[in-house]
């Protein structure tokens, strides 16, 4: 295992769909300055974008909802998984990055993130060696979930055999109970927590207790979710009465970007009788969406008191941009985006800009008309619901608004981000 | 544009998911050398891999069907996006390899595929640019579609201010005509055709007609089906009859990977006064599936007389490992493996095998029960549906079957050949 820090990124390929011309492959840290201009058709489509203004505006808000709470932001990586935002998010206050395997882990690390949270449990020998191999960085903080005697068996079984490492350092995953909607991971009810615990002791040498961590998104109500944190905090305390924890203020984690709120609302007023550092892993927010996250996040403003009070809400900051490429019918265009590009498991892409190729300097992409629909994809392509007499041409370019940025991001190497103008200003690599 | 072939293939990347220990980025030629073993969990898991016994199997299964009609075969390269596939596939005898955007032409071009069939309209300044660029290079071939005057108008203005290519050959896209039960692209009637041959007569200087085209895979029934490859035989017989193909045996091209039989039947008896080049364009085939590709197979296998003779039918030869992460409950595990690794909208992923790992060295991975099934999956997970008492375990290895292989492969930059030792001994690159 290389030095944690010894990763060289490799250049930006010229195969890379969503790209302009490279006369060469490039080195990242120039890709900045090629100015492709959207509009002038130097790129290829489909593309992904970003915009910068809105990217940084999304940023700054999430940092500041969380500051005033008084708690720690982990933004979920495995939303984005490009380290260039990792670095803005933990430049922007945050207290670490979250992730979701150990391979996230891995490429958060080589990209100088000093505290990983990975809001999952580490399972199998490879993976239990990648993160083993970043416990013996000096500085760098890695903590994930357990929920199982036998997970944490192996754990302490494979870092034994590593030989050489720190001690892992872990946070107890807690489940919803039996008689909650929906549950994922975690442990479920006291004979599985006594289990658990009991493991914890008897492997103290490998693997030591940082805090307490639960995923409130497998529930779909608010007063569910309030019930499940609030358990969560009762075990958090009586760990704390029984001197469980290795770590004088334990971690007390929880949150998606759809019920952020409610667990800053119920953790921050957490008391366990020692402080605790409350610690929430939103992801979405940093791109937003207009589906699933819109939907969420219109019910946040409207429930919490300081998102409301906050100057404007999150803005869908991702786009792809893609071809009319056949009108065969009157009532119906092909779009050259397919499965491929976008996210489709939770709506869509919906049109959001229209825009003709040519129209020279002072032409700006126009709001595309409300009755436009994607109503099915292909792997390659989208059928578009149109109507007769639309004003729509082969080679005409749509932008997309997402629903899902997760399963959107997954479909890009890189992403361009743009100026208001439409010109890419910096590339973003992804990790997946 | 660089030369076409002057692509240096970048070393493997260590934060890749799917992979083994690697002490430095790899050159991937020497990738196959290291005979990483899965059941000793020396692979990130979850992985994605390529069984090499069943890969060539069914490489040469479909070579030989394609054969014993005296057709030719264009396998769908925007299935797997791997250019060490593509070589094996030309290797046994494709004419050439299909794709599906500028993008993928170039990944094809730039790994020495000699002729690329894209079997879809290149809509777009950019991607005319790149598609012009690989036209000067002598010795490369290449065809679009073209279904509309808008289409046909770009391509020739954008190839002239390109200045000094060949003019590009194209495929006249078929459409299914108004009264039949489903459509994508292509000319549907007799006035979008006549449209259609005018612009193509007007642009000849840029534009060259080699033949005529059609997806039949947009239809269900195979009746609608040979109605519609008639068609297009008719069509093509017609444009014989006008002199309109600007090569002497023009180019007759259809199939997907589900009724790769019934176009071989109609387009191998077609007569249209020249001799035809049959092109064919299945995809799927060489990994298989136990899903969508695996029904159709099916039934390809009781319609066709030469398939029914061929000796075995087409293996599934892609499953993805993963580990159980959690056991919550006495009906269900939880597997970390999600949307991000495995197609999810054909079905979701089958377990196949169950694998403890420490078995030692004459442990074999054995059938799971039929009983497990997957019931969901998120972003990174699968809840797995098992019987009180089945013996699983947390860090138990299984093996999943999938649906769908296109969208599958864009899930990972890369898949591992294995052998039946389950010892990785190749990797192949996508590009997507």
């Amino acid at each position: 295992m290389p030095d944690v820090s010894n990763y060289q990124t490799p250049p930006v390929d010229e195969l890379n769909k969503g790209l302009g011309p490279m006369t060469a492959p490039w080195p990242v840290s120039s890709a900045a300055g090629e100015g492709w201009s959207l509009l002038d058709e130097e790129v290829s489509l489909p593309t992904a974008v970003l915009y910068e203004s809105r990217l940084d505006h999304n940023l700054r808000w999430m940092q500041q909802f969380v500051r005033t709470y008084g708690l720690q932001l982990a933004p979920h990586g495995k939303t984005t998984m490009a380290p260039k935002l990792f670095r803005r998010q933990l430049d922007g206050g945050a207290w670490g990055i979250t992730v979701a395997t150990a391979q996230q882990a891995l490429v958060a690390a080589r990209h100088g993130v000093p505290r990983v949270l990975m809001a999952n449990q580490l399972v199998g020998k490879r993976n239990i060696e990648i993160v083993a191999g970043l416990l013996d960085a000096p500085g760098f903080e890695y903590f994930c979930l357990v929920d199982s005697v036998d997970g944490i068996v192996q754990l302490a079984r494979h870092l034994a055999a590593h030989g050489g490492s720190r001690p892992i350092h872990v946070l107890l995953e807690i489940g919803p109970t039996a008689d909650q909607s929906g549950s994922r991971t975690g442990v479920r009810n006291d004979e599985q927590l006594d289990a658990v615990l009991g493991a914890l002791r008897e492997h103290h040498a490998h693997v030591r207790l940082a805090g307490v961590e639960l995923y409130e998104g497998v529930l779909k109500e608010e007063g569910e979710i309030r019930t499940f944190l609030r358990r969560a905090v009762a075990i958090t305390r009586r760990i704390v009465q029984d001197g469980g924890f290795a770590r004088p203020s334990p971690i007390l984690s929880g949150a998606g970007s759809a019920w952020y709120d409610v667990v800053a609302d119920e953790f921050a007023k957490a008391e366990v009788g020692v402080p605790v550092e409350v610690v929430l892993r939103p992801g979405c927010y940093l791109t937003h969406d207009v589906g699933v996250y819109r939907a969420a996040q219109a019910q946040i403003q409207q429930r919490n008191p300081v998102a409301a009070k906050m100057r404007g809400g999150l803005q869908p900051a991702l786009q792809l941009w893609a071809y009319v490429q056949s009108v065969p019918d009157a009532d119906k265009a092909v779009i050259a985006l397919g499965k491929r590009d976008a996210a489709f498991d939770a709506g869509f892409p919906e049109p959001a800009l229209h825009y003709r190729p040519g129209k020279g300097p002072d032409g700006r992409p126009v709001p595309s008309p409300a009755h436009w629909k994607v109503t099915g994809m292909m792997d390659q392509h989208a059928y578009l619901s149109i109507a007769e007499g639309d004003d729509i041409r082969v080679g005409d370019m749509i932008a997309f608004d997402i629903s899902h940025p997760c399963l959107t991001f997954d479909k890009w190497r890189h992403l361009l981000v743009l100026d208001d103008d439409y010109r890419c200003i910096d590339l973003v690599h992804t990790y997946f």
